[in-house]
C-alpha cells in the first residue's frame, strides 16, 4: 500500500522535519505533496532526490489524498481539516484544536497505539511537552500506577517556530555586540532569561501550555484520576524540551526494577549515571530520536516519590517523529 | 560603631558584589581590607572614592578586624574561618561549610533575624537558591503552615563564578561564529542546553545543591517536618535564579490574602499580573534587590496545593547582599 501524503505547513520547523522523517524511514508513499501558505509557495524543499515545489492552501489541495499532516497551527487545522477529511483524507493534525475532541484519538505509538484505530478521519498529535512526559511515564503508570504528577518544563525556542529561533540567535548576537537588544516574537527578551510563559493564559491563571499538559497526559493515559499540576517556561535552548518531574505512583516501585524496564523499553533510552555526570541534555535530543529518562531516584521523604528528569527533541519525538509513527501504525 | 571589615576572596563575583554594596548601603565601617589569593594581590577595587589594593590572605590577615566576610569558598573557609574568629572577628560566611552545624546561626533576615544574636563568632549564609526560597515561603509558612514542597531551579551560570560567565558568553561566540564549542567549568556545553547537575552528587542520587535546599531550608523555617524535594539544573542565563515551586500548607490559605501579605512583606516584590505578562524574570533581578514571586495559583487537583514561581539576584540577595543584610543586624 503506498499512499499518496500531502503535508500543511511544509516549510515550518515541524513541516520540513515531517518531511525528513518521511525520507529517513522511508515510508511508502505514491506522491508527496507539499503545501504552505501563499508567501512560501514556489519554493522548493529537496525530497529523497526530487525537489518538490510548495503548493499554496486551497480548499481543493486534498483531492486523491490519502493522508494529510497538519502543522500549520491551529487556525489552519480549523479551517482546513474538516475539508481535507470531506476529500476522504485521513488527517493527522499536529495543532491542539482537536485533542480533547471525545471523537478524536489522541495517540502516542508507545503508549496508546491501539486508540489510533478508533480515529473517524482525524488523529491528534499530542503536544510536545505531553509526548516525551507521557512515553517516560508509562512503564510507570503499568508497574504501579500513578496518582501524583507535578512537571516543571524547560521548553527551547524551536517549540514557538522559525522566528523564535531567529530571534534568540539575534539577541545572543546583540549582547556580544554591545547592541540593543530587541525582540518580535515573546513578550519578553529571551536570551539569558526564563520566561514562565508558554501559550495564553486561562482564567486559573495557568497557561494554555500547561493545561494541555494536564488535560492531555490524563487522556492518553486514560486514567482521569491522576491529580496533575505544572509550570512550563521557555528557555534560551534552541532544540531539546527538559522536565523535572515528581510523582507518587498508587503501589511501591522498586528503582532498579524501574532501570530495568526502561531499559528495555521501546523509544526509551535510560541516561543515568550521575558518577560519570550522565543525564538527559537538550543537545543530546539533536542525535537521539528516543526520549531520554535520568535523575531517577526515591524520594527522601514521601514514600512512593520518584524524582526524574526528561529530555526529548520537541521537533522530532514532541511532534514530527510521532505523528509519522502514527502513520505508519495506521498503514500496519 | 563603625567597623574594621575584611572581605575574603574579593576579586570573585560574590566578593566584588560585597564591596559594591557596602558602599551602596553606606556599611558603617572604619577600614575595609580586601583579601584574595597570591594571583590577584596587588590589583586595586574601587570602593567610593577610594582605590584599596587586594592583599594576600594570610594567618594574620584578620588582626584588628572586627566583621569579616568570606566568599572565596569551601576550603579557604575551612582553613581561614577559624583564625579570624581566634583573631577575634565575627565571620558571615558565605560557604556551605558551617551552614548545618548546630553551633552556628545561618540567617536569613527576613525570615529568621533572631538567630543571629546566638552566634558563637560564625554567622553562615545560605545558599542562594535556599534564600530566595524561604523569603518567599515565610509569608505563607506563618500564614498557614507548610507540610511539602516541591523546586524545580533554573540556575544561572554566575552561580558558579566568573569563568563560568565567561564560558557561557564564549560558547554563544564559537556557536556565531560556527565555530568548535570548547568547555572548561562544566561537564557539558551550557550555551543552549540546561545541566540538571549543579555542585557533586551524593550517593542517594541527589546533588549536594538539592540536599543544601532541602536541609537548609528545614534549619532557617525552624521546622523539620516540612517535607522536601528539589531538582537543581544549570541554565544558560547569566545572573539570576528561577524555582518553580509548588507546596502544600497545612491549612487553607486564601490566595488574595496571600498577595496582600507579599504586597506588605519587606524584601518581597510581587510580580503577578499575568494578564499584562508579568511576572519574575532572571533579567528583572538585575534591577530589583527584592525577592520576585509570581504566577500565583492554586492547584487545581490538590486542596491546600499552591504553585509560585521565584526570581532573585543570585549574586545579591542570593550571597552579597543577604551578608551584608546579616552584618546590619548584628551592628544594630
Amino acid at each position: 500500500m503506498k499512499l499518496n501524503i500531502a503535508v500543511v505547513g511544509a516549510t515550518g520547523v515541524v513541516g520540513q522535519e515531517t518531511v525528513k522523517i518521511l525520507a529517513e524511514r522511508n515510508f511508502p508513499l505514491n506522491s508527496l505533496k507539499l503545501i504552505a501558505s501563499e508567501s512560501s509557495a514556489g519554493k522548493t524543499i529537496k525530497f529523497r532526490d526530487q525537489e518538490i515545489e510548495v503548493e499554496k492552501l486551497e480548499r481543493d489541495s486534498f483531492e486523491k489524498i490519502d493522508l494529510a499532516f497538519f502543522c500549520a497551527g491551529g487556525d489552519i487545522s480549523k479551517k482546513y481539516v474538516p475539508i481535507a477529511v470531506n476529500s476522504g483524507a485521513i488527517v493527522i493534525d499536529k495543532s491542539s484544536v482537536f485533542r480533547l475532541d471525545h471523537t478524536v484519538p489522541l495517540v502516542v505509538p508507545e503508549v496508546n497505539p491501539a486508540d489510533v484505530y478508533k480515529h473517524k478521519g482525524i488523529i491528534a498529535n499530542p503536544n510536545c511537552s505531553t509526548i516525551q512526559l507521557v512515553v517516560a511515564l508509562k512503564p510507570i503508570f503499568d508497574l504501579a500506577g500513578i496518582k501524583r504528577l507535578i512537571v516543571s518544563t524547560y521548553q527551547s525556542v524551536s517549540g514557538s517556530g522559525k522566528l523564535a529561533v531567529q530571534e534568540l540567535e539575534r539577541q545572543i548576537s546583540q549582547y556580544l555586540n554591545n547592541r540593543k537588544i530587541t525582540r518580535q516574537v515573546y513578550p519578553h527578551q529571551i536570551a539569558f532569561n526564563i520566561l514562565p510563559h508558554i501559550d495564553v493564559f486561562e482564567d486559573n491563571n495557568f497557561t494554555k501550555e500547561e493545561m494541555k499538559l494536564i488535560h492531555e497526559t490524563k487522556k492518553i493515559l486514560g486514567d482521569e484520576s491522576v491529580k496533575i499540576t505544572a509550570t512550563t517556561a521557555r528557555v534560551p535552548v534552541l532544540i531539546g524540551h527538559a522536565e523535572s518531574v515528581y510523582l507518587e505512583t498508587v503501589n511501591h516501585l522498586d528503582i532498579n526494577k524501574l532501570k530495568m524496564v526502561y531499559l528495555k523499553s521501546e523509544g526509551i533510552k535510560l541516561v543515568d549515571d550521575t558518577s560519570n555526570s550522565k543525564y538527559p541534555l537538550p543537545i543530546m535530543s539533536e542525535v537521539y530520536d528516543d526520549v531520554m529518562v535520568g535523575r531517577i531516584r526515591k524520594d527522601l521523604a514521601v514514600v512512593n516519590g520518584i524524582n526524574l528528569w526528561i529530555v526529548a527533541n520537541n521537533l522530532r519525538k514532541g511532534a514530527a517523529l510521532n505523528a509519522v509513527q502514527i502513520a505508519e501504525l495506521l498503514i500496519k
